[in-house]
């Protein structure tokens, strides 16, 4: 049987645990060998990255973050960034996690994934 | 003709009016015998079927709500909620409304009507 | 080649910004002449039009806007606007831009354009 396809958008950065928590369900309702998800991150959904290297309550809460992505990451979900929106907020490269793959815009990808047949859901 | 199919996806309680408005304003354009609606809802939109059962206020709004899902159901709309979003948020069984059908998890259903050539859109 | 084809789908006034930085960034990455881009605003996303007509602040920011987006119209993009949300929002006719359309209803044409192939995004 072909796997579920879906593309997860998120470009705010309070929406991170409704994504994460949206691809954990799925997940565990079909089964990681049955979908496909790949999250695209742009906008202001990409500073959460820059969180990571730095702070005290925002270290915390991205530490907690990163470690939910890369458990995702490790049952076969692609992390996307937009390079657009990590130039226009400045996130530092050291600050990306292995597990995270760079476009050079985000909203292509979101298009092209799209009439590749994933369905697109804004969690 | 074929009807017009249409998923309306809904995960923050504040924005059910703007989601009545829409399936409402798209009855009165195309008809409801040529228009085919599914409302699925998850995350913290399905908090506003607590509020049916209890509260003063929010009763009250959530009677207004209601009372616009139910018309809305009259005329063919499907309102289908998230198992896994009522258990995280606590929403007792007894609160949901006859009309409403509840799923596993409301991500996939997402998924799937997609791929039954649902339109998808988030209001 | 085909072009790439894009709804991109706004209903918050808030939302325009991060809307106009996405097609800008898609019109930068792919070429004018390969994308297809139709922006259907509707809800609260209206109102930025009324403010093109009034006030200090309002008006300043709102010429900041429509001058993005005449840019963008003066490279293809298309700007749709609901009558419902221009009715329920009271904008006057007089406010809107000569280079945007009005649909009856902005939820119709979101789903239409889907079936014509258009991916969906909403910004």
């Amino acid at each position: 049987m072909e796997r579920l396809k879906v593309l997860l958008h998120i470009n705010e950065a309070s929406r991170w645990p409704a994504l994460l928590t949206g691809a954990a369900n799925l997940v565990n309702d079909v089964g990681p060998e049955k979908i496909a998800i790949e999250v695209v991150a742009n906008g202001e959904a990409v500073t959460v990255f820059a969180n990571f290297g730095q702070g005290a309550a925002e270290a915390a809460s991205g530490a907690v973050l990163r470690g939910e992505m890369e458990r995702l990451a490790g049952v076969g979900v692609d992390f996307v960034l937009c390079r657009n929106a990590l130039a226009m907020y400045s996130v530092p490269g050291h600050c990306l996690p292995s597990f995270a793959r760079v476009v050079p815009a985000g909203i292509t990808e979101i298009i092209r994934k799209q009439l590749q047949g994933y369905a697109y859901v804004k969690p």
